[in-house]
């Protein structure tokens, strides 16, 4: 795992990989970024697909190349797929992800989002509430932190980065916190991010979309921490993209689409902001 | 209860009380809106959080900053998180707006929407044939009134006024029936909005946006209905801009939620179309 | 059923039908596809409606004037509500169309498929991998073909016209095969249409859409492979044109709504790109 794939010219790599593979992505997730992530994953190269029956997930998930699990609206019937798509995917060789969306608020998800780190996800990624409630339930606590509200963070990343480095050693999961700056661990080492643009906080379901993207990248790049740090730039870059021509939120949410549809070695080799911390 | 909240300038405090608040909006609502009025809450400057799991709606709505229920694509588990969902925020104080959604055509939502009455809802917003609807089933008729077609309305505003003021006596709910001119009665006072667009009969969702924004206004207004009519203004004044640059539904839709994010003071005074009726 | 009915007139005279008849359409579908196709039948000029709760769908399918069912997210309670809705069309005489997506790679949603070709759907819209394995199936092989993955075909549309032969011959229903040329066949005829983007393979749920506007048509054709043909001209003549001027495939996304909404008989008699094979 050397430091140069935390470089612009390993995230070219990683979407040329991508447009190559159109790796089929199995996603759990949530009736809001439902339509969103599918066109984000189809703008970028890969084959999404929305398969959420018990009846279904199993065979689904071993086949996928990567699967996304999301808990945004999570039901009873929701849990128990992603129960047995986890379990699926750990014993196929599937790598996934986890989205613990709004995990601090609310007891039910956080006992889904707990109960699936038992199927060892290759990965999980946040905002900084997210993340810190989930380490803190991690670490046992019966009640989350005093952190968060509904879906936005009330922290910032760099907040989160001890909270992050502790579930990951934990997990053994690779966790990505959003933010400003991106701060990507697998616990040991740490990677950051400095792609995206203000106004993508006004669009809805862009961190469900950041995780999408991920599972699209962990399908063709083995080193976790380097597939999740790829795609919070892919993302980031697409959004900074967008931003400078939109004319707001809805106008961003569109040109976001066509700019992950035509980001090249070239302008990722020039404009990605990825690093890799001294340890 | 001045009528001084029945003028632009109280629209555009009401405006810039949901920036400065950003305030959880809870939504329980249909898949089809889901995304749509996540992204017009956020544009407009709330924070809205889409949770309809049995499991976790009591403790949402409870903490939460308004709760908007729209039945849609309502289901059975969807009716029972309604049922819980309502009466906590009740019981929370938390005010809450109910979107009787094609309530006319199909017994089943038609009981979810009358057992929900009994929940005390801040609000109700629908088209003429579906306040008509639910007006008269209230009165304790068995079938509704040979109205409305699906989700769209057969009757003109005006022509469901009547049942609107009725319909607020009987609840206590203030009533908002959209159409070409919006009217919102508290059972006794009428107040009108005549911001809007044609075309944006041709995008869908825009009646449960109405809705969901009228849940943001009533988290920062104390004044249910100066809260309903400044959303119906919001709404009606950004599809009215939007209108003007959109070459169709398509690009309508986009603009809108350019425009909910750079709504201001001054676009506000200069175009609403807010009036209170003469007793 | 004259060849006049397979010429750009006679789309132009259905895209006016639509417009003037405003046909209620009841979709139970999927929810990556519910907002895209609720807006496409809406800038096409048709009503449309979600509605897939058990308690709901038979009075809804009865009074619809047609009904579009997509198993693209297919739960157990949605497959009941299928089986509810599919066979109170049947009974009531509402025309019907099945999109049996990605029914070949997973054997709960094969069932609910295969279970309602017996309700006498009146028309039945994939992709080649899909309507392969649906004729397979339907021949009575246990397991689909090696073919499709996921939501994505992995053949021609051509390739799979001998299956939609069969698969027409064996239900009685008109089935239309997607692809850079479509495919419509009642089992002894043929009809293509090549009108259509490549691009248009990079936003989601088009597929869906075709055949949430093939409902339309059926609403107002009383000849089921005409109206097939109609929609697959309507949809693809507007991704035509919205492809022009699209950067990429959220414009393009965005656009074809609004051209939707525009199409007019002078455009469609001079793009439409609708033939009838000889026999």
């Amino acid at each position: 795992m050397s430091n140069a794939l935390f470089t612009p010219d390993a995230v070219a790599t990683t979407l040329e990989r991508v447009r190559a593979a159109t790796p089929l992505v199995h996603n759990i997730t949530n009736i809001v970024a439902a339509n969103s992530t599918a066109n984000a994953l189809l703008a970028l190269g890969a084959s999404p697909a929305m398969v959420d029956a018990e009846e279904e997930v199993e065979a689904f998930a071993a086949m996928a190349a990567a699967l996304v699990v999301n808990i945004g609206t999570i039901t009873a019937p929701q849990a128990a797929a992603i129960a047995r798509a986890t379990r699926a995917a750990q014993h196929a060789g599937t790598p996934w992800i986890l989205d613990p969306v709004a995990v601090g608020a609310l007891p039910f998800r956080a006992r889904v989002a707990l109960d699936s780190l038992a199927h060892a996800p290759r990965a999980i990624r946040g905002n900084a509430s997210e993340i810190m409630a989930l380490a803190h339930l991690r670490d046992g606590h019966a009640e989350p932190p005093p952190a968060g509200r509904g879906v936005d963070s009330l922290e910032t990343a760099e907040q989160a980065l001890a909270a992050a480095r502790r579930l990951a050693q934990a997990t053994g999961a690779c966790v990505t916190v959003s933010g400003a700056t991106d701060y990507i661990t697998d616990g040991t080492r740490v990677a950051t991010v400095a792609n995206g643009h203000q106004m993508m906080t006004r669009v809805t379901a862009l961190g469900c979309t950041a995780t999408a993207l991920a599972g699209a990248c962990l399908a063709v790049e083995p080193d976790t921490m380097a597939a999740c740090a790829h795609a919070m730039v892919l993302l980031g870059l697409a959004g900074e993209c967008a931003a400078r021509e939109a004319a707001g939120p809805g106008s961003l949410q569109m040109r976001l689409l066509d700019m992950l549809y035509h980001l090249d070695r070239d302008t990722v080799t020039r404009q990605a902001r990825i690093a890799i911390l001294p340890p």
